[in-house]
């Protein structure tokens, strides 16, 4: 089989370097450019040292004509990028998958107001599968445009969704409390995220609100069939990698914990990235450190109303680029995992 | 003024050598004993570094008719040691603050299954109040014996206990979404808690319950006057001190944002160790590294019926040794901010 | 006495909060002004919430006839800024500390090499005295501005100076391989500080040679008597606060470990703020956390025909912040040690 | 080719959990059996969580048997273990890779002096390679047992050797500045190892002399051809994995800065995992994380006599068990890359 080729814009982020990582392994694409207006003409390796012997890639100035050459376009960008180029892409029969998030809500007057742009692209919108392959699996092998997922939307949804699926909690009231490692805020030089600043510290931010709170009431209204009541609030852990979410939901079912757990098994038994941890045990994110996996437990606190989820992933892999490869993986036919087996690294 | 004269029992962790750092600044206060029975004849500067200089005290075995000659001793010790000394010390005038559990819960039944032994000393409760002097000065200023409030308890009870005495929220259903750094877990050897296990991860833990619940469900009652049907998930954050929780509640009253700042202004404004964060900022452990201070915020996020309260510590300092010379400042009549003032460590 | 009315230039840096840290719990020093252009009429508190309640003061923009009310001037500044106002200042009989290095390197030619601008205050030199106490305290109380040192020519200079002055080793060969934490790099934003970047990493930097070489050259050989010939090598370490310098020098001398031990406990057995570890310890950079002390451990390799060093300090209190408060105390006459016996923070 | 099959002796520590990740994508190898006499029993998976998903195996307990139909059996176990094995499994044809320090050191006068145990196989040594494989890959190929190099050795040599083969330096006195990340300490419960102890603090250990010396020593002096004087101070930084040797030596040459450069790129060309960095950049050890490379800079500092060599490696990759797999793929006649290729994890 011939190699996918794949084209990257924007590749100079943690998301572009984790692409970069991930796809030096894969057997069956092949990175055949990489674009950045400001780094044009930068080897890769001078700026990610850890890719030096694995690429030979030059960045270069984004051109419509060159990127029309590759099978596959990843979208490292800023929001509002992907939006852009994206007729033109998909015209030339180019896939594209959006690991900004101009195609992740539906609900174009929600976007706006989240992102603070018009969204142009509305008829492309039936081209875009929401790329979560656990719940859009068969959309995103018709699609066209995949919207790779937020990194909070991913984990908190893994772990609800089996619960509003099965109608077992109130839907009116769902909490999310999230914490993110600072790769989530990218590589912008930033004064809130230097190591002096958030070493040794652990806060909520986002108080205003976080785009990625519009983006689950969507899609877990989508697929739980019902609105949802949802309470987000994001913090900041100092670590690099990683991302950890508890939900807490009240139970309007009698199901015990062990029917819980069996329920859960069950309705991912078949998912190779996402694992649901043997009852009394809870993740760490170290256990999916490099790795796409998202590790999952359910409990129900003795004495609580409540049933709470710990979900867990690297919010540049499951969270980002890992599921953008899986996305690819499934666009193009190959085996679902290729490429993505890495074994998380620990300690 | 005499200085009063100060026994510690068990200073060889990190509790212990926090009142020793705390108290070396302290003006009317001066550590005459200090005893450990596995470090005797130890020098104290050579356990803690930090101290050279500062004491030249060593450990000495733990000694009733030594310890009759202090003031005040404090217990920095596994649960059930001040249990067992405090009926002889308090019979001879000794006053004792325990920073481990003995004295925290009244109903011993509760106390005994949370912490695996009998109770002793149920008939010393009349001497006992619980050191949390923002809402038990009172009890304080009377009483032989404190217990010290565990950290999770203080932190959230400084958030949530405004919410409580105002009748403002769903009592049945309150959240307490917790976060300690790694010295929280103390100073044995532990390989869960080597650098090399919990840097750069995060995890919820405490699966089967953690102690603090039934504290914090006791006096949250006792405070707000009803029972309190609580949800408490603790997480390991990985830094080394500081403690966040965020408390979530659903408001069963129409308060806006801005009358709950008023409200947790106005409860707060005489107390020199709580600080109620300018609306629209949140707090960061950052801010109390080393300090004495809780730094609280209260907001409603758009569009959702609870109100989220986020409240900081340094769980070493307002949640353990810091308050514990809090209580013991009232209990002496010494200004309750004596030694205690020193500013947060920054960056 | 009187309070000694301190102003400070450029105070949004991490020097700068930790002048503010440092002198909120002096009792001879009131800070009266603060200036910031960037910042002018944000209260302090706002850009520093651990100061929350400790200042009541507004960053102002910098002027002199305001300056010249203060007894004193910390210039927490960029190299330069110092030199522009001094004359002016001084001239008003105002007493100067820069934390910057206008005034630390006499040879002016290097100074303007290293440093990339003209010196323009030459006349100034005799006015000024090099802020490290325990070689240049009678100086200090002479000198109208002290040029405080760099934090890495302090560490380096207390561990490496008696062997100097005592004739102990070749000092054409001396090696020192330095460790900072990346407060050291300060407060701007910087790609390469960021947490996700310099977290659990760990590299040399500085090939092309870094500024404190000619200061710690120009010092050592003034006070040793010699020229030095020096190798300098520094490092970041993934972690705030704190510096290490590891001194290796070829022996000259056949004195055994012993002798150089009681020759170092010698030498700074009067200094309240070196502190020679014992026989057989090593120290770390957590036993000086958030104080002004440096500790010192030296040792002979066995077979080998060196001596080695090792000296750590906090590199924004001995290293900046606290010395320059040493300073100010040794130049208007007060306790040398006020408002400076902080006990680090440990763990 | 059928696949190689591996037994590990020990598995339960850090280098036993990372040979596991390694081999775990290794297409020639497979993992047979995996010994504890502590955790007999316990499914791999329940030890290290990472590993969920890619091992079915169960730590057993060693026996020689079981072991003898293992092509290869690595020990990843304390000093003294293989010893006691290697004879027997030698005997019936079974190679052995040792990951700990059995088999380093030749003169076993000094290895027993350092190790503190008598040394009962000196007959093996004919059957002895030192593993590593830039400079003893001959040996290796013809070899039975591989000493697997310590970390620092491993690290340090491949910086330094080129110096001494081209005999560019004074051998007398070389100075190595090492630095290590905790991982390094190993999993055992061990108080100083915490992570509220040795989080945010640097310090230089190990003034009584580490085992790592007489290694480096012998190896150093049989590849260079003369005794060397080496002067070796470890350091311990707060993070998990990487290590960082920085060395110092003393021109005897007058090479240049760039001739040193040419020489260094030279002699490494066809190394897969030595990276000589480009002119001018100082390697960082996240450069290396999680991958087999040992990344090295060579300068002249300005106005020095000294050469200073930077190297870093991934401690338990490069300085324990992925150059244990390179070593077994060498024994094999695998390419000496397989299995090895990970793009180190950044950031």
């Amino acid at each position: 089989m011939q190699k996918v080729k794949v084209g990257i814009v924007g590749g100079t982020g943690y998301t572009g370097v984790e692409l970069l990582r991930i796809l030096a392994a894969h057997p069956q694409a092949e990175v055949t450019m990489i674009t950045s207006r400001s780094e044009e003409g930068v080897a890769l390796a001078d700026m990610y040292p850890n890719l030096r012997g694995h690429y030979d890639l030059r960045f270069s100035v984004p051109d419509s004509a060159q990127l029309k050459t590759c099978d596959i376009v990843f979208f490292a960008t800023p929001h509002g990028v992907a939006m852009s180029m994206a007729a033109e892409l998909t015209d030339a029969g180019v896939k594209i998958i959006d690991l900004a998030a101009d195609f992740r809500i539906e609900n174009l007057t929600v976007w706006s107001k989240w992102y603070g742009m018009e969204h142009t692209e509305a008829s492309l919108f039936d081209k875009v599968a929401y790329g979560l392959p656990e719940y859009y699996r068969e959309q995103i092998k018709q699609a066209q445009i995949i919207a790779n997922p937020g990194c909070y939307p991913t984990s908190t949804m893994l772990g609800a969704l089996p619960l509003l699926k099965n109608n077992l909690v109130d839907v009116n009231n769902i909490i999310v409390d999230g914490k993110s490692g600072v790769s989530g805020a990218g590589k912008g030089a930033n004064v809130a995220m230097l190591g002096a600043e958030m070493s040794e510290s652990f806060k909520a931010y986002g108080v205003a609100g976080h785009r990625h709170l519009p983006e689950m009431k969507e899609k877990m209204a989508q697929i739980g069939g019902r609105e949802v009541g949802l309470t987000f609030v994001p913090h900041l852990v100092p670590m690099i990698r990683g991302m950890e979410n508890t939900i807490y939901a009240t139970m309007t079912s009698e199901m015990s914990q062990a029917q819980l757990q069996e329920l859960y098994e069950e309705t991912y038994k078949d998912e190779p990235f996402v694992d649901v941890m043997p009852a009394g045990s809870l993740p760490e994110t170290r256990m999916v450190k490099g790795s796409n996996m998202c590790r999952i437990a359910i409990y129900r606190p003795v004495g609580s109303s409540q049933v709470v989820v710990t979900s867990v992933i690297d919010n540049l892999v499951k969270g980002a680029a890992g599921q953008a490869v899986q996305n690819m993986n499934i666009l193009f036919g190959i085996d679902e995992t290729m490429g993505l087996q890495q074994v998380a690294l620990l300690p």
